[in-house]
């Protein structure tokens, strides 16, 4: 079969490669319909993730069809339709019981990183029946690809651990895919203002049409002065950081309002300075996740009853084989507004 | 009357000052039976605490009797024995009905430190039928001043904010008397063990008498590693960081368990290295609070039902007009031992 | 000046009374600018609520301005427009500092029950500071008198209580007004299904343009057994018990799920049967809860948001001179399809 | 191999039976080391339980050594000495996944009910890895066999449910095993007042020694009465329903104070009556649960550090083969005083 693999910092293929097998019997392999990238590829092209080895078929993403199954797997059979979760969860470590996927001891990411993955005709995925989704009757795989990360990473990163709440105050920093993807998830929660914070004017407008209150341009660097403006001195009950850099968190240190949560979503790769002489005695809380899935089967329900349209994050559409482009589409958004591109294998 | 007044950072003096007036209507003047110092007091008087203005009367915690009440005073009239809360609170303000009193926004911290306090033999308490509490029948005087400040701020800081539960795995870092509050309060939520952390292994031998399961003395700089191997590799569920310093805290980021908390209680004057590298994706939460003294009313009544037993804290005893031996001798705790004084007025 | 008196079971009338003075250093003098019926003053009227003694000034709800203050109030002075709560708290006892106003010690439910009330050209408000709120520049106030009660009614005892959330299943039993306003207020959480169920198809389709996904009628007996289809054998997330007779709340009981809430709202003058035999088992929760009012600044944000819309709860205005006539209207609605209205003073 | 088989009605024999074997590759068999009976299995014997068929193998409580495992069991090989939950759990399904193992959908308590049970020499054990727990080095087998149901029992559906805190009032009406296991596990959370109530002064004795703070004897009829005149006239944070009759059920509406909690446990046969004409405006809670033994790992943990002793609720010891002596020592406890037996196999 075909695969985009990783050949060492800087380096990918898109070459021939063994089609996977059933190693375990809870394993299924899945003929991946529809792929896509994620900003975490990218990473890992750099160099930046140490558990992924070059050889490592890479893609943690997309919708399939069950090709094979081992002999523990009961929920699913070759033909299914599948939704594949970015998350592999045994569903039987303490992690896994508390919900806390992301730490399963045999699982978590693994997917396009310590195992191959999903950006291949086929893929191996372990723990098929905790870690796979049946597709609903008649679902858009072009929206379903969108829960398989970066939907569950906005809302439970980002959403729910920042407690956003009907009439409350959110400040999103980034609006890259994974805070658009917090964008669209905090609304269903009916926040009174939802005000988003970034470099780019274009991003700026894309997220006022997604549904954003008001918007912060932050190159002048006085972000933090701008929303405490906006706000009436007060501070926003939420600030969500999607970047990932020093000077991001040091934002939302600046207008986290007394009570509130800054909710990390962003992968770090140094130390911020954490102003607790500022923050000792503000009452506020600071998060981070791995994302768990564990909101996938609810992500499901409210797409099929339409009160969100994941669609709106998918820019770009290829072929499968057309993946070099799509990556170098996906890797250059500043010049070519991509937010989430579609690989049809 | 007689009080202690700050004179500027290093000066301190046990004066003639005039006797308090009730300013509003909704104010007390309370003649102080008892008081202590607090670790706060030490930091005014080095000048850390910008809000504190030179002449203030120091101190925030005491029990005492109502002396006279303001017109709108409803739940107290002189002569009742009351117990002076460090936070004022109006009860009416947005942040007040949310039960954060520590910013009600004429109020919270303001006792001994933007208005006189209580190491006198008046005070005058704003906000008295929201900051005062009727001191139940036979109540043991030296264990209330206990529930002014120390026992709620380690408390709610520490054990309510960091989510201590039964079965769970705790560190306290710092066992100075606000960690020893949390560690006699943590053990409301029953959890397995409590791991204290600390430089001095006096204080250590006394956590252990107060309910730690194991301690480790941090001054070899090993203190991660130690309570990794104790735990299994595994770290804890909630690390209470009791201290207010860089090194202690990073002590903190380094022992919780993926799903845990830091529930910062010190007071903070530098920014702390805050490695979100290592910490993104570990799904924990870090805290930080004024004590709301909310928890007050739950207090008094653990207090009464023989739960607990908050005069351990009490070290040392002394008369008001003894205040600046008391000062010395609380100051000195590593020679002294000392962990709370009281004083007679 | 002008007031609607109940007079005993059967009896009110529109009358010169004694204009309202200030009695406690805590209370406003408000002079009504709008007011509205509640179903309570009906049950009022019925003679079914033992605390409203003949005599008595009816109304709870509505907007006007300050005419005097206590000496004790700091936050409204005279000229100041305000919301009136339909819920009096004092801010000081156990309940109030719990946020659970409809219980405090010397307020609650007392506006037109145990003191006279609103629906009247002035009205004494006790506990001013912590029973009014300011009106927004600008707010409708038209809108704003559905926040004195029927709003806070429908979203605390029915959306909060019941736990309403993204992606979840909703059953609201009941169309009259407070089940309109669970049904609006349900959709701040985003469930992926409001099913509204009501014997009167009118208000079943006006439940329909406010968002309900679908609804069954009710009168043939069978509407457990309609929603149980309509869910796939599943039941409901939340069952809203809006009306309050045994036949809908056993309708709740017949149609919850594994793990969902049965949320009263509805006041009820009999015992109903509740099928432990079948219920023990369920791992389900049944609420009950008089409106506290605790999420009116909530609402008063999300209101000057624009996200929801009260005045759809509007059927009919009138003057305060014709408040028989709207007691008419409102009493009829079967006929008169009449949810709120609104009395002009 | 022996067991002990329900023969309908009023009907038991302990016999010989074929030993279990592996149907599907999750399951186990287990050889049983020690195993008790279970107050549901009296309801079984007596009818009441239309699930569990004649000829089934009842018991549904034990420890034991696992003889040998399907293909797909992960965690468990022969040799291991293991706790049987009650409640078998797949960690796949909807209800799995939210933690409510009781609903599992193709398990849940369904040993010694829909499949053989424990009160035997072998036992099958479906779920294996999910529903079977490593016993840790050392432990007592006795008061780990109390960890297979009535502990969580009394644990999720009294204490957990119930809401128990600090400082808190608690009433438990009942004090047989699962009102003893309630008594011991709401000691985790360090309430202020347990008021135990029963008919039996033997029992209430034994209850004042495993911690309750106060009994009452319901046999007046005035429970009610008493316990308010005890809480001046507050009633209780929680009413723990240990029993599963109309009759105290409904003296826990009575007692449960405004903003409490109703957590019931009792299974029960009948409707009891909801005296909604009096509570819908109180602000409470009614819960029902069928334990999910999600705590179970908690409660490893807390039975390790040595913080409860549930060896207290062990009254009489017999060898399984002494079964039927057990079965009427268990059956006749007014006489016998009997909480729960051990059967050693």
């Amino acid at each position: 079969m075909k695969a985009l693999v990783y050949k060492g910092p800087g380096h990918k293929a898109y070459e021939d490669h063994a089609k996977p097998e059933i190693i375990n019997p809870t394993d299924a392999i899945i003929r991946i319909v529809k792929t896509t990238i994620c900003g975490t590829d990218l990473h890992i092209l750099k160099g930046d993730v140490p558990t992924c080895a070059p050889g490592r078929i890479l893609g943690h993403e997309g919708v399939g069809v069950v090709d094979s199954v081992g002999a523990a797997v009961t929920n699913f059979k070759p033909g299914d339709k599948v939704l594949i979760s970015c998350v592999s969860a045994c569903g039987i470590c303490e992690f896994c019981r508390k919900g806390m996927f992301s730490h399963c001891t045999t699982g978590g990411w693994i997917l396009g990183n310590k195992i191959d993955g999903c950006q291949a005709q086929f893929v191996r995925t372990p723990h098929a029946d905790t870690s796979l989704y049946p597709i609903p009757e008649g679902a858009d795989e072009d929206a379903l690809v969108m829960l398989s990360d970066i939907l569950p990473t906005g809302f439970e990163c980002g959403v729910l651990n920042g407690k956003v709440h009907p009439g409350g105050t959110v400040a999103i920093v980034g609006s890259g895919p994974v805070g658009m993807a917090a964008l669209l998830t905090a609304q269903f929660y009916s926040p009174a203002e939802i005000i988003m914070i970034d470099l780019d004017d274009s991003r700026l407008d894309i997220a006022k049409r997604f549904g954003a209150t008001s918007s912060i341009n932050s190159a002048d660097g006085n972000a933090v002065a701008a929303l405490m403006k906006m706000t009436g001195g007060r501070g926003v009950d939420t600030a969500i950081e999607a970047v990932g850099i020093p000077a991001t968190f040091e934002i939302c240190e600046g207008i986290v309002a007394p009570g509130g949560v800054i909710a990390n979503v962003g992968v770090h790769g140094v130390p911020v300075p954490l102003h607790l002489e500022r923050l000792w005695d503000r009452n506020i809380a600071i998060t981070t996740r791995l994302v768990d899935t564990s909101s996938t089967p609810m992500l499901l329900k409210i797409l099929k009853s339409g009160k969100i349209d994941p669609k709106r994050l998918i820019t770009h559409h290829f072929k499968l084989d057309q993946i070099l482009d799509a990556y170098a589409t996906f890797g250059d958004a500043a010049k070519t507004h991509a937010l989430k591109v579609i690989l049809d294998a």
